[in-house]
């Protein structure tokens, strides 16, 4: 019997298609057991786990790589929300027996370029068949000045709040990629419409931010689940409430004229998730030279309203100062 | 609105199941986006991550706090084969929407049982909807000193080739799991029988030998694809081979018993897989005291044969001096 009648299919692809990404020392070329990480002194470490299940999270037919690089980047917008630079990460990974070799080479070619982009590469992995659908689950791992992890728990009434980017277009190029008839309804042109599923299927994770709000922000998270629940957690967290002025929460232009055709969208865009923005707050006379700190990183912070006293779920606010009525306000997968 | 409303049936899970089990500090109480921890002073951190699948690696009707049990503890075996100690781990779990709130109690109470006993807390974690099967994903981290985590490519020629505890059983008990009419085919009795099936579902990671393993062994890992499989990747990675005298891998009674009635399970036996037993190597006169020092922490270790010079695939020599012909020497998934 030769060596190579050893050496399993699995063991194969691993090698061929995920020890180029395994360039940190530590993970062996992942050809051992485990990774070792010497953590940097006087840092701590922050671990974030999420997944990506075909059929729920993206749809079976998006290409692999954008699927890989979704699955970093959900873990990645976490760790920048908390304000911790990235360092590695592991990788699970449940495939169908049949799936094509093409696809694992597509993931594994996204993933790759987003491991180098953010300077996270992948430290270890487990592959498995799965009679279901891919299922990608990664833990991340980043580090921070010890003791500086910014909270969900450090708002306090009077700052005010800030989101990054742009809010809702993740939701409604969600609800474009499902239904592609809605952007003729919402009279979004080509590029609109694409711009808002591009958001859907590839988050931007703000890790140019984190730095800045780890060192101005009181309280941070990332909008995964909707601004509305999430800004409610942030809030229940730091025991506060909050008054936001829905016409500051910032749209893209795709957003704003899919909201002009039909304004009953402000829900998608307040509570449908998947923004992965970050959600912050801080001292109101910090936000001019917050602002522009984010600016010169390439990214747009808005002031979208304040911390209040109180226990209640946060208000959004239009124009006339009467809050909203949510339906669902945040996204929960039961 | 309340504040109740905003809260998700998905948060009250995770509140009322998975936060008692988030002793660790730098978890937050599950209560944050991530985990903050302060790594140990002069220690490397090692991770792991590994998954279950059901109708893969577990049975639909296993019970869920075995489940649970088997997920955290083929990471322990990892950490103990490569000489770290627990420090925490990450869940991330895929349930089907309309899985009985039962199974999912008495999951989280069979991982907070193995979390206390091995002190390894729940740090983070991740819930999702699956329309496939149960699906769950541990990221373990242990730690050692600094750069001492024992690799599997220290093995030279001359040593000699360890394994604790007993091969074979889980590869048994699972087809015992499948076909109950083999007992009888193989003479076993109840208590046999049960025993091999209880290897199957419930491994018994080697955490009390991790420091002796990190102390002593020269290289080591754990034996989950199989011995003849996972044995031929140690030799791989140290550019040696093996000798291994078949009659003395340590049978458990009910193993020996199911040999002695079919020879043919020596396939099983040595490469059938999921012993989660450690695999290692160490100088021939080391080995009195580190059998003495591994009967003492109650695990029992044997000499298994030796490492020689060579790149083939490890022999394993009957009483005749004849190698063994696996036909499928280790498991894939692909």
């Amino acid at each position: 019997m030769t060596d190579d009648a050893f050496e399993s299919a699995e063991d194969r692809l691993i090698a061929r298609y995920f020890r180029p990404l395994a360039t940190h020392r530590g993970a062996f070329g992942l050809a051992d057991d485990a990774a070792a990480i010497t953590p940097p002194p006087g840092r701590d470490l922050v671990l974030k786990t999420d997944g990506l299940i075909a059929g729920v999270h993206f749809f079976p037919d998006d290409p692999a790589d954008g699927v890989a690089r979704k699955a970093l980047r959900v873990n990645l917008s976490d760790l920048a929300a908390k304000g911790a630079r990235p360092l590695g990460f592991l990788l699970s990974i449940a495939l169908p027996r049949d799936i094509p070799e093409d696809w694992i080479a597509a993931f594994a070619a996204g993933l790759g370029e987003d491991a180098e982009a953010y300077e996270c590469p992948l430290l270890g992995g487990d592959t498995d068949a799965t009679p279901g659908p891919i299922s990608i689950s990664i833990a991340a791992f980043g580090t921070l000045p010890l003791g500086t992890m910014v909270r969900r728990s450090g708002a306090t009434a009077g700052e005010r709040v800030f989101v990054s980017g742009t809010i809702g277009d993740a939701a409604l190029g969600l609800r474009l990629r499902q239904d592609a008839g809605n952007a003729s309804a919402w009279g979004l042109d080509a590029a609109m419409s694409d711009h808002l599923v591009a958001r859907y299927r590839l988050p931007q994770p703000r890790v140019a931010l984190s730095e800045l709000v780890r060192t101005n922000a009181s309280a941070a998270m990332d909008i995964s689940d909707g601004l509305a629940g999430d800004l409610a957690k942030l809030c229940r967290a730091s025991g506060v409430s909050a008054d936001i002025d829905v016409t500051r929460v910032p749209l893209s232009p795709a957003a704003a004229r899919a909201l002009g055709s039909d304004p009953s969208l402000m829900e998608a865009i307040l509570s449908g998730g998947e923004d992965y923005e970050i959600l912050g707050t801080l001292p109101a006379d910090w936000i001019p030279d917050f602002r522009a700190a984010a600016e010169r990183r390439g990214i747009t912070v808005t002031d979208i309203g304040r911390i209040v006293e109180g226990d209640g779920a946060p208000s959004f606010l239009d124009p006339s100062g009467s809050p909203l009525v949510l339906a669902r306000p945040a996204y929960s997968h039961f």
